[in-house]
């Protein structure tokens, strides 16, 4: 922390404050300036520095650290790499998961995994438990969703991530999915975060849509301080004053996020921008800027799905999208791997 | 909803979207105009409305009906009045609530429901589980917070608002308090909403950092519809791209809420500012734009609070802040009471 | 400025920061911590901070002054009063100013003139010149405006302000204003506002919708700096996410800036909530959270105003809202003065 | 225009809606439902919608036509190609414009310009006039400025686009600049677009930190109905609650308004991130999600530059970037072309 001193503050007020901030157990280096005292406050207490700003002669307190540590550079320099059985997650290949946003049947979930994975996909995503921002709307199939999901995930070889909204859904999406996503609703839910921090599964944790790239690192650090090494974040979306767009996709958080720390970093192009034209367009602005991964809604009927129809992706549309991406990902340094059974379908 | 087709969609395209609509079980008004054709579409099903707009030849889709109801002035004309046990919130007196952010130890908070109550406050605040953004910071005393807190409230003749943070709660603080506070976090954790509707005690429902008014109400909804009438709004700051001020405090959302809904609204002036000397200003800006009530911390030795210390008023500014405000509320046709006992001290 | 150093940079890094600051002229103080080296840098040369941020090995570097100088209380601790003949801006007094939107004819302007003198208001407000966002819109009268405006305060024994929307117009509004107004997209027309910097007649500066306090502080400064002394900054509403009302009128701007600036501060209820039926609360609000002023729109028939109609008051909504505000202005120690006409109406 | 009447409203109230719409020269068709009357409302009159919403038993209304015309694509379905000489802006080839903030000297200006048409830029960028934020900050070197730029485009075959900052300026800008760039601040300077709409040069108009796409549509109407056709508008971030980048640079932009407009879209990812360690990534992204061109700040020695050096890619950089760049292009079906110098470069 570095209290600046006003212009003419005087001697008792800068003593004032040093006093202060011994008593607080904190070291104090002061330098006097030709206008101003600046002192440089060090010490292992966290300090509310609203509180430093409040004494006389006082103009302003500026933090030095990071408040969080887990989740830093500084705390850990290279890249934290997952591994989900055989999957890698943030390493040289772009992971790519996809499927529809709630588990409706069976029919539409074995299609739409089955499309997913042969556009090459490794991951079905898909709801079982749904928060609807009003009461009046279709809340999910609950564990038979669970179920059918990671019926269809076996069956074409793929990973399942599912969202967990509540501490008391966790023991029941512990015996199915292989990540829990965290929505960006509860990207503060401090009580889920804790929790998951004492699991050991990785953890895909949304960017709450007015959270600061800082309160998304301190959520990221509650689930790492638990113990639970594997978070990988996911960017979806902020909310601004612009509303063509559902929320505006915060692409530069990618450079952001992978200076300050060594955590991966998806983006989620469906929720980002709420229309299934768009999606296209910022999947392929994600790969570019340097994301570690991607989550898509793909929906094998998406004008008859049962939620988010609008911004999920037809099955051509997706096969598309992940022929863009072969060719950019190289422009980075990085892959997308296709199926070999895909390989095959794309050589006739 | 109204669907306005492209200037030049064909009589083909047209065919399509009411066709779609109809098999929705909607009923459509079609208008032909000079240059568009408009449909009125009404219906007792809810549409996504996106996925109309992914239709060939539309160019537009407009929502007509607010999606709350329970909520909204067109169910209920009257304000709503909200009784705990000899209080009324919503009627003519402005209703103050005050007390510490999180209760410490019973000297802390018995002080400070003194100084509140004499002052002219009628509910006490006091938090016993603290949400932090920060996983090391001081997170509250639980249960042991609670009694100290009823203990205070009954020996000044006052009554207790707490926050509930999660469905696990729920149980133990119906046992200390008169009023759930759900915190501007957990506005949209739909499974706590829902457990709330199903209890009878009022509500303080804080608007979400970046929640739109519409996204409130609903969240208000999801309380209504549970069975639960007594919701009283909190306006408590919004997050924007000005730095100065932790959140900016929405006044505009008082006179906006009025008109959309029957609830009573209060606001927050001490998280909607993060700092004590903008508190005053913006509790008596609050009263005078019509807020039915003010929820503001006050600590007995703010600057050695265990938790928004920075944000406490002192009692003698708070006495002086109440002194202010009885001149204020008489300009729109409102009162705040004085204590028998205070109005003895200010007669002196 | 103060650099502080990554955890673990080098003496080789710290020593290249210290060399780069110290030829640009620089006086540098280091401070040794346990984990971090921080620098304090001072000097009379503006150094781009980001600049010293992508050196090698540092971590942050915090600003610790102010940009601006003549605005900032540091500079000049009392309050500035602005004395336009025998009207004082800034003082005990709250000032309204208030008139159409634009000049539109000769009755129009005298009607609603003689409306807002006999209900308080002391300053003639209205446009003659109009930005105007669509190119199909009224565009304004031109200098017949400025003419009718003119006639209508003197008349009435008013001041007048107006808008100056380029450099262009500054002589011939000069013949005819008592004050210029800046609109908000104006605010970093800086151009414009060192021109005005060399004019001798006071200028209201409304704050950008997108403009942090800061950046609206150094605009003042471009008219500072140019000699003109008499700057009333003018809130008027900020963008935000929210939709419901066109801006989010930042009333907590008054309290931040009373204690960054000494200069006056006002507020426009009218643009800051686009509609009539807001603007009383809001006005309402900004005296009571401290502002110097209000510049309010009225038109003597709203309804067929050529612009702005939706957010001008009728004449009697403006006569009660001037009442209420004499009930609130003595709550923090000010008043509205009643003119003597008025007064004896208000007996009768 | 779309009026949705309240539940309830009474014939009394419809009529007299209706009766105010026809009065203004509109066309009105009744739709009654089960619950509400709707009106559409068409007439080539522009109405203010905020009028209609406060007559009694109005709901809502909702505007169903663009307010801006020549900028749709309803006005022109294929894609604007701008030429200038021998440049084709807007069709398969993404243009890369680059070069310094300021022109600082001739050596500066000459090896800068050097440096971008090697690694493939066709056209310079470079300012003369510079608006600053302080009045303290370097402001240009004017029309001697000019002068370096236009010799160094000439020298290196390259375009010259360049800021114009005030209608004072048009005239000498003229003479040296192919490409006319309006910045941010002056994005709503109506009377800077009018004339700009009198001329014959391609205008480059930055969209507003602040500016919603509509507004920003708006702004290039005002020059598309002076009769200049050759608009390209240019996101360069917008501003959010997010700091660690200067502004969120809006990617998602591209897609909307290639829907809405027919107009070239570019980015600045310089401004729009603020450093250029975040530039590469940013650029990438905008290409990948189908920008018609960039333009960048390169200069030849960016730790001296005069101004926004911090946000300057060094040219080694840039050359990487625009290898990059060629190699996502064709993920989307363009092209970045090679100059025949440099391919000879890149082979050996």
């Amino acid at each position: 922390m570095v209290v600046v001193m006003q212009e003419g503050a005087d001697e008792t007020q800068v003593g004032k404050v040093i006093a202060y901030l011994v008593d607080l157990g904190m070291d104090v280096h002061r330098s006097t300036g030709a206008s101003r005292v600046v002192l440089g406050v060090v010490g292992s207490r966290s300090v509310d520095t609203r509180l430093v700003e409040l004494l006389d002669g006082v103009h302003e307190v500026l933090r030095i650290t990071e408040p969080y540590k887990l989740a830093s550079r500084t705390f850990r320099k290279e890249d934290t790499i997952i591994t989900v059985g055989d999957l890698k997650i943030g390493g040289d290949e772009v992971i790519v998961m996809a499927g529809p946003c709630s588990a409706e049947n069976e029919a539409q979930v074995q299609q739409t995994a089955a499309a997913c994975k042969r556009a090459g996909a490794k991951v079905l995503r898909g709801g079982a438990f749904k928060p609807r921002s009003s009461p009046y709307s279709f809340q999910g199939l609950g564990e038979e969703g669970l179920r059918l999901l990671r019926d269809a995930a076996n069956d074409h070889d793929m990973k399942l991530v599912t969202e967990v909204m509540d501490i008391s859904q966790i023991e029941v999406i512990t015996r199915y999915a292989d990540i829990y996503q965290v929505g960006a609703r509860n990207m503060q839910n401090f009580t889920l975060l804790r929790e998951l921090g004492r699991t050991r599964k990785p953890v895909l944790l949304k960017r709450g849509i007015s959270a600061t790239i800082e309160e998304w690192l301190l959520s990221a650090e509650y689930i790492l301080a638990g113990g639970n090494t594997d978070v990988i974040l996911c960017e979806r979306g902020i909310r601004t004053f612009e509303s063509f767009t559902r929320n505006t996709l915060d692409i530069s958080a990618i450079p952001v996020v992978k200076q300050l720390s060594h955590l991966p970093i998806f983006v989620d192009p469906s929720h980002g921008t709420g229309r299934r034209d768009k999606v296209a367009s910022m999947a392929r602005a994600a790969v570019a800027a340097g994301a570690d991964g991607l989550i898509i809604e793909v929906h094998c009927d998406p004008d008859h799905a049962m939620s988010d129809g609008a911004q999920s992706m037809f099955p051509a549309q997706f096969d598309r999208l992940m022929a863009e991406l072969r060719i950019i990902a190289p422009a980075i340094g990085r892959s997308i791997c296709l199926e070999p059974a895909a390989r095959r379908g794309w050589a006739r």
